[in-house]
């Protein structure tokens, strides 16, 4: 997508061959800043931060920093050291461990002379593969968002999305906002609701700013109010992406999803999950009680980040000294409340059955 | 309730015998201050920056306000003009409409120099019934608490909670807290979860600050959290207060309450609500889509208050510059998510027949 005019991808490899640079998405909505990753270590700590986040834009810095380790030490013992730091850094989205698989299945049994040349070339195409995925994504979900527009002619279609599955989240386009931009172009007057996902706000800071550079029309609200606005009629459906689904369709995606998938559940409003199939942990029988939740941080929780009237960016507490907080980072909404998938392959129920529909070569 | 050990109340009569101090509650948690009301404007203007919140605290601040406008007016046309003036400063605790409407009844028809004292006298009383009323409330919440607590000897009883109904949004005591504090005090281990209550922080700032104060355990929570906590079986049971019931009993309360319901429900929690009986509006036989919806400031939602480093309280806006935002301050909800009222006279289903059967003087 486009930054001040410019093609721009989330992350890209420089004109050394082999360093990386990414977008510091912690410094977004205030500031556009990049950070140049030149070690596995940086690759790691980036993820950890959330200088990179989304479940596929992960995935493939994690790729890319087994190639970073690999530069400096091709040796078996270095392969697999790297491939257990890079899969503690963060625990819900599965496409971590697909990406980081996927390397090792082509690098494990090749010599190590040409492990780096063989680590980079997978990696491109890992980022390659993501961007294609998500444009298909963004076809078989503007047919969704088309259908609707053709019920109210004239009318402006409304989206409501929680968190960021834009093109930050990934490597282009995005998962759940991929469909969103293709109906902005394609002419459709859509207009999205953005959650804005305290604690970390990505839905303020990182969708609204996503969708503002694209022009998309967009409302924030407080992760409080979307229930309100789905009860009053005002919200046509809900397409959100996810960092695991389970093989029976239970969805893990940021905080809150949950909530509102009951409140679309309660108001007839479509519930739509966005996923390449690389968000798909086949060997999970089902999501509720059983992925790992990540547990983050009570500072997130008890602080907020923002900008001074003079520009500069601070931090505020906004409760009493020593309050207490707990901060897990991901829900799991059941597949009942999940009308359906979009993924690359198309659209199907969210069911084990739905799921392999589009994926037959799983049965 | 005490403060730094010394017995409180949200608002007072001061030794001049007609001026008004409250606690300014847009300075809290950071600092604990009071400011002095010496005008119908003045009430009229803590009433509408939210320095009073709460419905029943509204409803006293109003009944106050009245006082002040006839001390400089007694005239009949004086109090029309303040009745008008204060019924339009916040549109959905109906609270507010009651009081004034307590205060009219008893002020209509007598004599002009009586009316200042005999609107002290019924301000005073309102103010006093309210207590009584929160402490009833309290006594027949604490029975359902001392009945969870039965259940699990010895485990500690999760409450969930939504915004500040505590005693800062009472004149004491408070509504969903009153049965939290006498628990506590009772040796019930009672722990809350509070909801940080986006966009102004009420419960991460108000009742975090309230159970603070008294000792009672809490735990501050992203308001996208509190399906999670449900779906893990860590809430034993939600109880909310509310800025007004229909008689079907459909409740407005804070935004983001009527997701929080629809968690309760998909889990199996119960969910009430507590409530004085001057919260009830018998005269809407239905609330969705039927009590008005107060639409407040989009900076609210785009912006955050707290604390620096160095201990100043500043605000920091959040999301890029020209966001904008929607900020409907309640939702509404439906009767068939709430297990039961608490009130004054005891515990009853949410329904026309269960708010019937506790004042059966309405049928």
């Amino acid at each position: 997508m486009k930054i001040n005019g410019r093609h721009t991808r989330t992350i890209w490899l420089n004109a050394d061959g082999w360093s990386l640079t990414v977008i510091d998405q912690t410094k977004l909505p205030h500031r556009f800043a990049t950070l140049t990753l030149d070690s596995m270590t940086a690759a790691a700590q980036a993820i950890k931060t959330m200088t990179v986040r989304g479940a596929p834009l992960i995935g493939a810095t994690a790729a890319y920093g087994l190639c970073l380790a690999l530069r400096e030490d091709a040796s078996d013992e270095a392969l697999e050291r790297a491939y257990h730091v890079l899969i503690e850094t963060r625990p819900t989205a599965i496409n971590l461990k697909w990406a980081l698989d996927e390397m090792m299945a082509g690098l494990r049994n090749i010599p190590r002379t040409e492990r780096v040349a063989a680590a980079y070339a997978r990696a491109g195409q890992i980022c390659d593969q993501d961007v294609e995925i998500c444009r298909r994504i963004g076809e078989n979900g503007l047919a969704l968002i088309r259908a609707v527009a053709a019920k109210k002619p004239g009318q402006r279609v409304n989206v409501l999305t929680h968190c960021n599955a834009g093109w930050l989240a990934c490597i282009d386009w995005g998962t759940a906002l991929a469909p969103i931009y293709m109906a902005h172009d394609a002419g459709i007057p859509v207009h999205v609701f953005v959650d804005e996902t305290r604690p970390r706000n990505q839905g303020a800071s990182l969708t609204a700013y996503e969708l503002g550079a694209h022009g998309v029309p967009h409302t924030i609200l407080a992760d409080n109010a979307g229930g309100h606005f789905m009860q009053a009629g005002q919200v046509d459906l809900c397409i959100v992406g996810t960092d695991r689904v389970t093989a029976n369709g239970d969805v893990a995606n940021k905080i809150g999803t949950y909530l509102k998938a009951l409140a679309a559940k309660d108001n007839g409003v479509p519930f739509y999950v966005a996923l390449p199939h690389t968000t798909i942990d086949w060997t999970m029988p089902k999501g509720v009680g059983v992925i790992p939740i990540e547990e983050r941080s009570a500072a997130e929780v008890l602080t907020m980040s923002g900008r001074l009237a003079d520009g500069s960016v601070a931090v505020v507490e906004i409760a009493a000294p020593g309050s207490p907080a707990a901060n897990p980072g991901f829900d799991v909404t059941p597949a009942r409340l999940v009308t359906a998938f979009i993924t690359e392959r198309g659209v199907a129920p969210a069911t084990a059955e739905g799921l392999l529909s589009l994926y037959p070569e799983r049965r």
